[in-house]
């Protein structure tokens, strides 16, 4: 499968995930303001690939200013960092994205030339080192895997939500390459159907047994059809445990702790926020109502209908059996624990 | 609200709740295969709906049938009943009803007429007496409610899933009546969302505080919004109190225990299988995946993808604090406190 964002030279980029599965279109960004929209209206969406999409989205701006000194040039990248972070203000990656992008720009010494030129290597690099981060926690990730697992995800920690491989999905499929036998039950992710729209359509796409329940269904299965383990990507990570992911994580979670079933969490460390203490401080974004009253541009329910539509919620860490990184598997996760990441 | 189910001496009268809430649609019947395409393509659901509207369908065919004579018309009635049981299989309403329905006319004596007068006039006892139920269980519910109650439901177990006033629902609208201030966070209830389009639309239309949630968001609306009761319907009761209800209400009780949330099922007695000594023995029907995968007709899924949609799950006894009968409140149900049900 091709990354879901990359950048070649002139413009970034992005698998239009708003059209998936019926159909496959790439979008390519030149502007900054182009992918402030493509993250706001979720063209691009789960937080390692926004962070990515922002870092490039920096890049952009840079590449489009009219600067002739360093000055006037760090004045226009602070504009498009401000422009770029007022889209989502769950994922921490966003803002790691694109305050590691300014800052290569802010150390950069030469002219404006050599300042874009240095931004531009350093989206490379975080395009490669996403990819790579993804491949290594998979690895982790499968090693805590049974030879033969049942694995139940929620919306989309894939390919689709990261530059590539993913990070839930990742781990699934390490565990594949690593010759496990893996079958997955893949929640359908009201209201945007992450799961059943994208996570399957992965999955399918290679070859990897998946079916696809409601959200309800999550106990039952989890009660009647011998999963093994729970595995989730994160928004956000606070320095404690705690973990944002979409909303639906928190109540798998404790049916995960109920049916006995370890849970884990799959991310790049930079989705962790060594900044916040825990898991309440973490901002959880509503989005419109539309988002569950209507599918498909088809109103579904009555008018005036009153709804309640936080796109995440937050999983305590005493909750997760481990967070699943790059760097390392952190099992049974406290701030102290946690602190080894760093 | 009109009753969802009613006779007028020739036809019954349905309330499609296909429809609802885009149209509101009476739907008369006057033959056995139309009440059995009725309820098997749910133009009539809810258990204690579809008993009764499956007994006006046992009157029906006695009506159409030439018989003229007692061995004839019991033929046609024996025929009837198969028709409308091979519909649904998990309510056992539906059996309770049309068993009630051809008990009466194999115990009536005298002539084809005399006979269907007495089927008629038992048809008109059954839908007063579903409604008096609803009203008598919905008085006991609500006395387990506190003042100021913030109640989660699921599916619909309301007036549009019995005759009227409902279960689950009867006990919200009797906690209103009583004078108690009720907020309802409604569950929306994939796959056919009777949640979002029949709980909220009734809701509503009474005046009702509700707020429609996505399924995957219970626990942490139990978690944060000062939920202090979950309330649902029954499709069947096992004689040890397991409850086979629409699928999601097992997971629902699962965060309810852990959120130490009482969870509460409201049903009539006839909603009790004393034949079914535990829920395991309860068949739970699997419905199209058209139902998943498609919404208003369009595609929502990938092509191929394989999809689990069974209709209902089974919560065991002890999750459940008390199940709410119009005989009475059996608090933490076991088979030996269930018994005075009978």
């Amino acid at each position: 499968m091709e990354r879901t964002v990359d950048y070649d030279g002139a413009r970034v980029k992005l698998i239009d995930q708003r059209l998936l599965p019926a159909e496959f279109k790439l979008v390519y960004i030149d502007a900054v303001d182009d992918m402030a929209f493509a993250i706001k209206d979720m063209i691009v969406r789960g937080a390692p690939a926004i962070g990515v999409a922002a870092a490039l989205g920096v890049v952009l701006g840079a590449k489009n200013s009219q600067a002739t000194d360093k000055a006037a040039l760090m004045a226009d990248i602070d504009s498009a960092c401000e422009t770029l972070k007022n889209t989502r203000p769950t994922a921490v990656n966003l803002f790691w994205g694109i305050d590691r992008m300014r800052d290569v720009a802010a150390k950069t010494e030469g002219s404006v030339a050599d300042i874009i030129e240095a931004m531009e290597a350093e989206g490379r690099a975080m395009l490669d080192a996403d990819e790579a981060a993804c491949r290594a926690l998979g690895a982790h990730g499968a090693e805590l895997l049974p030879d033969e697992c049942v694995i139940m995800t929620i919306c989309n920690a894939g390919a689709l939500a990261t530059v590539a491989y993913g990070t839930a999905l990742g781990v699934i499929r390490a565990a594949a390459e690593a010759g496990k036998k893996v079958k997955v039950f893949s929640l359908e992710t009201r209201p945007r159907l992450q799961g059943m729209k994208l996570t399957c359509y992965e999955l399918m796409a290679d070859g990897i047994d998946v079916t696809c329940v409601s959200d309800g269904m999550a106990g039952s299965v989890l009660r009647s059809k011998g999963v093994n383990a729970v595995v989730v990507g994160a928004d956000r990570i606070a320095a404690n445990g705690d973990t944002a992911n979409k909303i639906g994580t928190y109540s798998l979670a404790v049916e995960a702790k109920y049916h006995n079933v370890p849970f884990y969490v799959a991310a790049p460390v930079s989705t962790i926020d060594f900044n916040l203490e825990s898991g309440g401080l973490i901002p959880i974004e509503e989005r419109a109502e539309e988002e569950m009253t209507a599918l498909g541009g088809t109103r579904i329910a009555p008018e005036g209908l009153k709804v309640y539509n936080p796109a995440f919620d937050v999983t305590p860490a005493e909750l997760i059996t481990a967070i699943v990184t790059e760097k390392g598997v952190v099992k049974s996760p406290n701030a102290e624990k946690m602190a080894v990441l760093k």
